[in-house]
């Protein structure tokens, strides 16, 4: 017998519980014993739910009981989050998470505590939701030299973007559709601002380079200045626009995560990827890319991601997984987004001629060295696929305005 | 230190030894120790390799080495690997293999011998070559009550159907070209003829569902009837021909593994998967989907999936993982190809007038019950929806032929 607490009793956490008793039976089965599911911690009250006799208000009473193998960690937050899972790891109880902002912000200090207890710290909910790849990553993926990933990890700027363009509706308009639909929150700024991708990046830059990357070192940009424009003349030039959290490696050894709209042509399968979906593309030095793809949020989802946590951490107590990274002690191996090289979208302000437009954009791309780049060009947008420095980019775009060709709006090509 | 074996050089032995020198620093961070490739086998001789030392010709000497964790099998076929693997487990030895012929055959005989020495199995690189499938399908959705997989699972016949709808090419040119880049062999029934699909589909079935799954047990059905003509009609659609190989929890409890050609819609990320590449849909009750999409073959993706494997059978030796599933002593749980309920894809021989072709099916679909069916109509094919079983797919086909709009060509909708 295993038995296992659960921490929060909101969205995802009343999920875990709702799927645990719905395939009890098959949880067993790939668990190898019975489980039980011991508590539920939360401070408010549920006296109609058939879990009634579960629920506790403090970790204690689960501390306190020595047969918990695995507490479940659903409350999200730094804190009393992050004090509780400290806890538990000390009292050898194996912990899981589906906080993101609490592994972004202290991932590795839990894998610390959990290597130091002997016990594991599991958080595959905390990115892509139901989509597994924090396990696959690390473990399926680990004979790879890691050189990049890109992700849609945020459901809802992908809804929003995707709207956008298949119904023609303006940023605020599509956000409201968001809201009414519940796949935004009244208060948009995590999603929309970039902040929720942007925690995510961290823990797979985190995980892929070993080192602890933190959100305040990432440069976030979201998805405000997206207008219907934009993406409509992304499509026309065979490409979407998609918020991407994206961590390359550079060839000074240097690793460079950020988040930004990009524009993804559609060779690349991130382009297709649209509604609440998330996607998660890998690129390593023996797999060439790999793609993973899924329901990024949502109550069940979250809750498949924890309960497989569980099941693992639950049959294999005391067989530690691994220590994934370490506080690296400074983030000096983190570029600015000055070094990002990456092709260019531009989106001008006017209509111009399409042939006078191609042959104004070779001249400056000559002009800078990049002769006979290639170029996909339409009325009121282009695009150079050319791998640009931060200073050419600029360049190009000062010399556009000189010659009153005015960008509305750019945006890097993602590269892959 | 870790020592571990590889049996055979071919390609994908070839590749591991290269990956693991390439990446072994990496590599051995990640097992938490040491690692030696300590020995490997093939009857050829390879005097200028680098490794020409590590070579021996019998298993014997590898056996009676008692410090090898691992042995990674990469000889294909049936017979030695089954007997050297079978040893290799009675001497607690670990085993990995890329063997799909091996797994779909023997699989629940060598996962019962590992369990029995208490020593893993595993075999990440038979699915989908680079591409995690097997330990997050085991693993990650393991809360999840799987409803059904479909996957891209043959590189080279989506290879082929790519090549004759964007260049125009009959099957005997595409397999041609195939053959001319190494995609397809000089003897190409294993591919083609879905049998290849078919070894990967049992062995996806097998782990989601727990019972032995054998290839002759599985429907299977290549893609050399598949024309241009209809590639071009599914195109127009807004759909594309895939080989699809798939397994269906159907009502009655039984499983409908199958390999076939499907019409998929564009609707599903499975029908922008193109070239070689492999895609792996895994839907689940609490998931719903998830896509797992990488390069299905090739010497480095293999690699890279034994290496993954090779890394955890090291670092947790004697940790069992599970056994995955057992021989039920029957067949019985499978269900024919005649209970497949699916929407229908149909190529006439010749054009017809929409209007008519439009109003003569509707006319069918009432007539066996399927009152205002959606329909989608070009002048040479349509496209049914909704779900049809065998005999109402019979009868539609029937009673189109009766009033001389001939069938040229059908094939079943991909649901979901």
């Amino acid at each position: 017998m295993k038995k296992f607490a659960v921490l929060g009793y909101g969205t995802v956490g009343s999920g875990v519980v709702q799927l645990f008793h719905k395939n009890r039976a098959q949880i067993e089965e790939k668990a190898g014993s019975k489980m039980e599911l011991a508590y539920i911690l939360d401070l408010r009250e549920f006296p109609d739910s058939p879990y009634a006799d579960k629920f506790v208000k403090s970790i204690d009473a689960i501390l306190a009981d020595k047969e918990i193998t695995v507490v479940a960690e659903c409350m999200g937050g730094i804190e009393p989050a992050f004090s509780y899972l400290k806890q538990c790891l000390q009292h050898e109880i194996s912990v899981v998470t589906s906080n993101k902002e609490l592994i972004a912000q202290k991932g590795a200090e839990l894998l610390a505590e959990a290597k130091a207890h002997s016990c594991n710290c599991f958080f595959e909910a905390s990115v892509g939701g139901a989509i597994p790849i924090i396990r696959p990553l690390h473990r399926c993926l680990a004979a790879n030299n890691i050189s990049a990933i890109y992700g849609i990890l945020n459901g809802t700027t992908n809804y929003i973007l995707n709207k956008m363009l298949t119904d023609g509706m303006r940023f605020e308009e599509a956000l409201e559709k968001a809201q009414k639909h519940g796949y935004a929150e009244r208060e948009p700024s995590a999603d929309v601002d970039g902040h929720d991708a942007c925690r995510k990046i961290c823990i797979l830059s985190s995980l892929a380079f070993g080192k602890h990357v933190y959100p305040e070192s990432v440069y976030t940009e979201g998805i405000r200045n997206i207008s219907l424009e934009d993406a409509a003349a992304a499509d026309e030039l065979d490409g979407a626009v998609k918020l991407i959290a994206s961590v390359t490696k550079l060839e000074n050894g240097k690793i460079l995560p950020a988040v930004m709209p990009m524009f993804v042509p559609h060779e690349n399968l991130i382009s297709r990827v649209d509604g609440v979906f998330n996607c998660v593309e890998v690129c390593g030095d023996a797999i060439d890319r790999a793609y993973f793809t899924g329901r990024g949020a949502g109550k069940m989802p979250t809750a498949s991601a924890v309960m497989g946590d569980v099941i693992e951490a639950a049959k294999h107590h005391k067989t530690v997984f691994s220590q994934f990274w370490v506080d690296a002690g400074t983030q000096d191996f983190i570029a600015g987004i000055d070094e990002l090289e990456s092709g260019l979208f531009i989106r001008f302000e006017a209509a111009q001629d399409v042939e006078t437009l191609q042959a104004k954009l070779s001249e400056i791309l000559n002009e800078i060295g990049h002769e006979n780049a290639a170029l996909d060009v339409i009325e009121n947008a282009c695009v150079i696929p050319d791998k640009l420095n931060s200073q050419e980019r600029k360049e190009i775009l000062e010399k556009l305005n000189s010659i009153g060709i005015k960008p509305a709006h750019w945006m890097p090509v993602m590269d892959a």
